[in-house]
C-alpha cells in the first residue's frame, strides 16, 4: 500500500533516560509515553527496576556498590534483558517509541546499551534524556511521594528505606558522567534541569524527538486541578440528535448556573475558562464569572454527514457506516466529517496548554472530553471513545505521583443519557434492531 | 465582552536579539515573526539598522569603536528611538509581540532597554534570543548571501564592504558578554549554536516563548524546495461546486499523471508526498512514484453548512452569510464549518513539519494552499483568502535570504478557474447580480 499515516514515515526511537535516583525519570519517561500514546504512536517504558524485581526480587543499596562484583554482573545480566525486551518491542510488536527506564549514569553504561540495541536492531535512532536536579528539597520530596512507598520497599519501614536510598543514591553519583558537549557531541540528548527550570538540547532532529522536547518543555510539576464539564443538556441531547448547533434545553440552561456556582464554591480564583465556538457551550461557558477563551479545537466531534440525525435515523439511512463505526470507534471517520483519531490530534495543542497553564475549566462536549480524560488516564485508544463522560457532572483531575486522580461531582439536575455502548453485534449485515440495542432512551 | 481569542489571554511580549553580527538574528526575528502574524498573533521586527540609517544613513565601522564617543551617543539615541516605537507598537497600536533587532552584545545594553520598556510598558515580558556561531563558513556565507547586498554598503565595493563588517565584528566582539546561568538566571532565554546544532533555554514559561523556542528547533537552514500541488480538477470543480469529496475530471486525471512525470524530472529523489484525506487529493497523489503520507490537517476549508453548494445557491440561499463572507473572507466561519483563521490553526503542524523536512511535494487544496503559500510569502490576513492557487499549476517554493523564492509551472492540461474575487459591493442587501459578479464561469 503506497499510503500511510504521517508518523509511519519516522523510524523507531530508544529514548535512554539518565540521572540520579528520585531525578523524575520514571515521571517523565511515562509522561511522554502517554503522550505518544494517545498520538497513536506506540510507545512502551521498559522499567529497569521492575525487571530486575522480577528477576532477583527488592534489592538493598549492596547491589548498586560499584565495587561489588556480584552487583556488577547482576546489572549486566538485567540491562541485556532490558535491552532484549527493547528490541523484541520495537521489532516484533510493531512499537515505535521504547523507553529505557533507568539511572545510566556511566558512560560505559551508555554505551554498552548503545551498542547492544545497535547489533540487535541495525541503525536505531537514540534520544538521551537527563534529569539534572540539585535542588535537595525536591529530591527529598520525590522520596516521599513516591520512592518509599515503592514495592522496592513493601516490607521497610521509612527510616531505613530512606537511608538505604540515599546509600543507594550516594553510590551512583560516584560513577555519574552527566551527558556533556565535549563528549557526547554527536548524540542527540536533551538535558532538563531542576524540574523545567533550564534545557540544554543537542542535535534534536527528528519529528517525535522534536515534540517530546517540546512535550517537555510545557510540563509543569507545580500541583494545579483540571475542571472539565460537557456544555448543559441540549435540545437536540433531548430529541438524541448528534452534533448540529442547538442551545441549552431548559435544565441545560439550570446546569450552567449550577455549574458556575460549583466553580464559585470550590475552584481557586485564578482560574481559567476555555470553551468551543458552538452555542450549547458557550451558553454554558458564558455563565461563569470569568473571562471566557474561545478554541476552536475545542469544537465537537464532525459527524459529517450524519451530523443532526438521530442514532434511529443513522441506522436506516447507513446501515455499514453504523456498523463500520461501532466495529472500530476510535479509526472510523464519517463521510466528510471526523473520526476519534482525528479529533485527537485536533486537541494536540488543548493537551500541551493544559500542561503548560495553571488551573482550567473545560467547558467542552463528549467526544471532545473523552479525549482529553483519555490522555490523562492512559486510557488504549478501544476505551477512549467508550469513556464515561455524562451530562451536568463535573470531572475534576489533579496530579498525583505519575498519574491523576479523578473525581466526578454529578449535579441535582436531571439530563438524558447520551453514552451509547458498543453493541454486541458489529456486523455490517446485523439487523435494525441488534444496531440499536444500546441506544439511549431519548423523546 | 465576556468572549476571547486563547491568544488574548497571553500577556505582551518583548523579543531582544542578541549575538555579534551575521548570526542570523535578524533572520530568525523576521521568521519568528512571520510565523506568530500568520498565527493571527501581531507581531513587527524592529531592526536597529534601519531606524539608525534612518536618522544617520549608512555608517562604518567606527560607529561601532567602543572608544568613540560621537558613536557611543549616537547609539544610545537609536536604542532610545527603538525602544520608544517598541512602546507605541505594543499599547497604541495592539501590537502583541515586539522584535528588538540588534547585537545588544554587553549586559549593559540589555539592561538599559530593559529598564526603559519597562518604564513605559510597566511590568512586561522579556525574552532574550541569543544566537552564537562559530564555524566561520558559515559566518562567511551569511556575509556574502546578505550584508554585502545590504543597504548599508550600497555604495561599496565588495572587497571594502567586507573588510569594514570584519572591523565592525571585531569590535562588538570586545564588549561581547554571552547570556549565561550565572548573570542572567532570572531572565527568560533561548541561546542558539551552530544554527540549531545545540540549544540552551532558560525559564521558558510562557505560551508564546514556549512556542517560539519549539519553532526555532525545527528550523532548518540546509537548501530546500517545497513543491504545493491542487488535486488535479474535480467533478465538482468543472461543476462550480464547493467542498463535497468528489473524484477527478478527465482533465484532471491527466495532469496526475503530468504531475508525477514533472516530479520525476524535476524534483530531488528524496522527496517525500503529503496529501489530504480527500479523494480527488489521493486520486492525485496516487500517481506518484512515492509513498504518500495522509494528513487530515491538510483537507479543505469545511464549508459547513454550504458544503457541496455552487456559489449562485449559496448566494440564493444564504445570502447574509454569502456578504458576511465576502465582508471579512478571513475571520468569516461558515455555520458549522471553518473559518480561514481556523484552517490556520489547523495547518500550524503542518508548517512546523514543512519547516522542518527536506524536500516536500504538498497536494493539496485551493484554500490550504492559500494559507501555507501566505505563510512563506508573508501576505496579510486580509491578502491570504485571495491569494491565487489555479488548478494544474505546480508551485515550487525555495528558502533564500530572509524569504523564498516562488515560481510556478503551469501545466498544459486546461481546467477551470475556481478564484473568485472580492466583488466591489460586500453589503448584505446587495443583489445576486452584485453578489454573483465574480464568480468564474463553470457547467
Ligand atoms: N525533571 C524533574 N526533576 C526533578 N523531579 C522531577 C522531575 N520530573 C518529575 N519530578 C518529580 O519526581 C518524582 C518522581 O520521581 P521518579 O520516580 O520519576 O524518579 P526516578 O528518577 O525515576 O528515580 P529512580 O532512579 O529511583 O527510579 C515525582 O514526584 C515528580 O514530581
Ligand atoms: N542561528 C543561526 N546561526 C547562524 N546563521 C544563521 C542562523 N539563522 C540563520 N542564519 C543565516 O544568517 C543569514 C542572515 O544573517 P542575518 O542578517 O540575520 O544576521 P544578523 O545577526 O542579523 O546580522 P547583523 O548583526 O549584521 O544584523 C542567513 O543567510 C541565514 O542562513
Ligand atoms: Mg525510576
Ligand atoms: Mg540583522
Amino acid at each position: 500500500n503506497q499510503f500511510m499515516a504521517l508518523e509511519e514515515q519516522f523510524g523507531k526511537l530508544v529514548c535512554i533516560m539518565v540521572g540520579l535516583p528520585a531525578r523524575g525519570k520514571t515521571f517523565m519517561a511515562r509522561k511522554v509515553c502517554r503522550y505518544l500514546n494517545w498520538l497513536s504512536i506506540p510507545s512502551k517504558v521498559f522499567n529497569v527496576g521492575d525487571i530486575r524485581r522480577q528477576k532477583y526480587g527488592p534489592v538493598t543499596h549492596e547491589y548498586f556498590d560499584p565495587n561489588k562484583e556480584e552487583g556488577r554482573k547482576k546489572r549486566e545480566e538485567v540491562m541485556n534483558a532490558v535491552c532484549h525486551e527493547i528490541c523484541q518491542y520495537l521489532e516484533k510488536d510493531s512499537g515505535m517509541v521504547a523507553f529505557y527506564d533507568a539511572a545510566n549514569v556511566s558512560r560505559s553504561e551508555r554505551a554498552q546499551i548503545h551498542e547492544h540495541l545497535s547489533s540487535c536492531l541495525g541503525h536505531v535512532q537514540v534520544l538521551y534524556i537527563e534529569s539534572v536536579c540539585t535542588d535537595t528539597s525536591i529530591i527529598q520530596m520525590n522520596l516521599d511521594e513516591v520512592k518509599l512507598s515503592s514495592p522496592e520497599y513493601a516490607d521497610r519501614d521509612n527510616a531505613a528505606a530512606k537511608a538505604d536510598f540515599n546509600q543507594r543514591i550516594a553510590y551512583l553519583e560516584r560513577n555519574y558522567e552527566p551527558l556533556d558537549f565535549e563528549h557526547d557531541t554527536d548524540k542527540s540528548w536533551i538535558k532538563i534541569h531542576e524540574a523545567g527550570e533550564r534545557f540544554v538540547m543537542s542535535k534534536i532532529q527528528g519529528y517525535i524527538q522534536c515534540r517530546a522536547a517540546y512535550y517537555l518543555m510545557n510540563v509543569r510539576l507545580r500541583p494545579k486541578t483540571i475542571y472539565l464539564s460537557r456544555h448543559g443538556e441540549s435540545e437536540y441531547n433531548v430529541l438524541g440528535r448528534i452534533g448540529g448547533d442547538a442551545g441549552l434545553s431548559s435544565r441545560g440552561e439550570k446546569y450552567a448556573e449550577a455549574l458556575r456556582d460549583w466553580i464559585n464554591k470550590n475552584a481557586p480564583k485564578d482560574l481559567k475558562v476555555w470553551t468551543s465556538t458552538l452555542r450549547r457551550a458557550r451558553a454554558t461557558a458564558a455563565k461563569q464569572a470569568y473571562p471566557v477563551a474561545i478554541w476552536p479545537a475545542l469544537d465537537e466531534i464532525n459527524a459529517g454527514a450524519c451530523d443532526g440525525m438521530t442514532y434511529e435515523e443513522i441506522a436506516e439511512k447507513f446501515p455499514v457506516e453504523f456498523a463500520l463505526r461501532d466495529a472500530d470507534k476510535f479509526g472510523y471517520r464519517y463521510p466528510r466529517g471526523e473520526s476519534y483519531r482525528d479529533l485527537v490530534h485536533r486537541l494536540e495543542p488543548v493537551i500541551m496548554e493544559l500542561e503548560r497553564s495553571n488551573n482550567v475549566l473545560v467547558v467542552g462536549h463528549q467526544a471532545v472530553l473523552r479525549c482529553i480524560t483519555s490522555y490523562f488516564l492512559d486510557r488504549t485508544s478501544a476505551e477512549l471513545p467508550y469513556e464515561k463522560v455524562p451530562l451536568h457532572t463535573i470531572i475534576k483531575l489533579n496530579p498525583v505521583a505519575y498519574g491523576v486522580k479523578i473525581e466526578k461531582f454529578k449535579q441535582n439536575i436531571d439530563a438524558v443519557d447520551t453514552h451509547r455502548e458498543r453493541p454486541s453485534n458489529v456486523n455490517p449485515n446485523r439487523t435494525i434492531d441488534e444496531a440499536l440495542a444500546t441506544v439511549p432512551s431519548h423523546e
